[in-house]
């Protein structure tokens, strides 16, 4: 049975664009609850300037308030120096790192060139040589940006090799808005996987156009074994309003374990803290299976059915 | 470039389960837009009892009231003779057979047998020989009932032999709950196409569980090309209340597009055509790409960029 591994950014991802700020104990209260969960690796919060994500402002105290799990890996996105100072005090087992692959978004996202990201990263490496964290580097718009559209395959490629030569741990392919489609998905990891066999690779993908489940369709057969998901489809895109967000966790392991992909995720349990996400933001998610139920939760045979034979 | 042909079922799977009948000078409407947009089939409505479906009772009126395409097929659903008489006189180019492959299910469904769903279908054949009109041979829950669970594939692959057996033009295999997940997709698809090469297959999946597109894919892989779809995403489930139905028209038609594969479907007109359709039905539908564009279309880069670079 093959195995894929699931990272579940709710908390980071979901929480950072949501209109109201969820309270410090309702994120620590959803993150233990995910940790029993079986999840791999677990995204928390940014140590970010609280001024450019408000919602993630209690970052400390997020990270202080968990229960550990030592099978789960706690995970915190960082910008800059300051942020690694502050993911090493906080003991994260893996910071993010992010540039965009398209010019116009990075400055657009974090105010500097992707040359001026790379320099920065060179930094933070240093910073965290010896501390045991391990570090992802993720790739924004990787399948096509907003602005500029997609990316030339070229310039992807020339990115991983940047995070390889740092000496990143893993490199994280996002498609930021939901551009992917499942063609491009495959050819583009593939390429990545031929030329770095050896190299983990995670995507991230969203599901705006109704083709995130297919994306991880084509991910898998290129090898991949890693995907990040936000719990009920939370998430969005500030381009697209009233379209959803990130895959849904739970929709994505529903689909792997009808597959027949070991998970390690308890199914049952990740829907009911599904229903919870749903209590906390006070709408219903787009999630798919927490209101269909799974495929193999069977319904009572009509009645009188015996008298119409 | 590869085909894909497109069969909108809105008009019959879609409005036959809407809370409010669907005024006939509306579908007229719609489905005269839709016969302008490049489908390659369109099913206008079923040729059932009124007590059955009420949503359906002017089909007639719908059928002589629509402009025909010369490039559509126009189709109808039909359950047995006397509804295969009114479309004859009705003059739609091809009825839909439906059977469900789960004994149970069938029972709930049309309240006989599939034995005797069968023998009906043998003495409608007989009643359209020399007709013209093509047959097309749907066989629900082929993926899984919502009683029964899972169906064997030996007994999906008797069924499809039954259809041939009795010279049916097409065989639809229909997820009809949305329980269908691509690896199952693939293989049964495969085995089908083994056995039958020369046979034309289409498939009709749900979303049900946020699969859909992933289930095309798979479809695609084994070199199915036809699939039914609905647009907006309109339909449902009676076993999933706050599900979606069908998969999306326009959300398959632009996956398709990026995927480099023709539909003859102009996407647009089909975007503007599924605005009109929620208007019509009074609410927001499960479309995604009609909330957050198409891939291609860019947004304007951001103001003041340049001095934060």
């Amino acid at each position: 049975m093959q195995h894929a591994y699931i990272h579940e950014v709710v908390a980071r991802d979901g929480f950072q664009i949501e209109p109201q700020f969820v309270p410090t104990e309702r994120k620590i209260e959803l993150i233990d609850a995910l940790s029993g969960a079986g999840l791999a690796k677990i995204e928390v919060t940014s140590f970010v300037s609280p001024k450019a994500v408000p919602n993630l402002r209690d970052a400390e105290a997020v990270m202080a308030g968990i229960e550990r799990d030592p099978s789960v890996k706690y995970v915190a996105l960082i910008a800059n120096l300051k942020g690694a100072e502050r993911a090493v005090a906080a003991r994260v087992d893996e910071v993010n790192l992010v540039v965009s692959v398209s010019e116009t978004h990075n400055l657009a996202n974090v105010r500097r060139s992707t040359d001026a990201s790379f320099e920065g990263f060179a930094e933070i490496i240093r910073e965290l040589d010896g501390t045991g964290i391990a570090v992802a580097g993720a790739l924004s718009t990787a399948f096509g940006c907003p602005f500029e559209g997609e990316q030339a395959p070229d310039r992807v490629m020339g990115f991983v090799s940047r995070y390889i030569e740092l000496g990143v741990d893993s490199v994280t392919l996002a498609d930021t808005t939901g551009m992917a489609h499942p063609k491009q998905v495959l050819d583009l990891c593939s390429e990545v996987r031929n030329r770095w066999p050896e190299l983990e690779i995670a995507l991230h993908f969203h599901n705006t156009r109704g083709m995130g489940l297919a994306n991880v369709l084509s991910g898998l057969a290129t090898g991949v074994r890693h995907y990040e998901a936000c719990l009920g489809g939370l998430g969005g895109c500030p381009f697209a309003p009233g379209a959803t967000g990130n895959i849904c966790t739970e929709d994505l392991v529903h689909m792997l374990e009808c597959m027949a992909y070991s998970t390690g995720v308890d199914l049952d349990r990740l829907l009911g803290i599904s229903k919870r996400l749903a209590a906390i933001v006070g709408r219903d998610l787009p999630g798919q299976v927490v209101k269909a139920g799974k495929s193999t939760d069977l319904h009572p045979i009509p009645v009188n059915l015996n008298q119409a034979a």
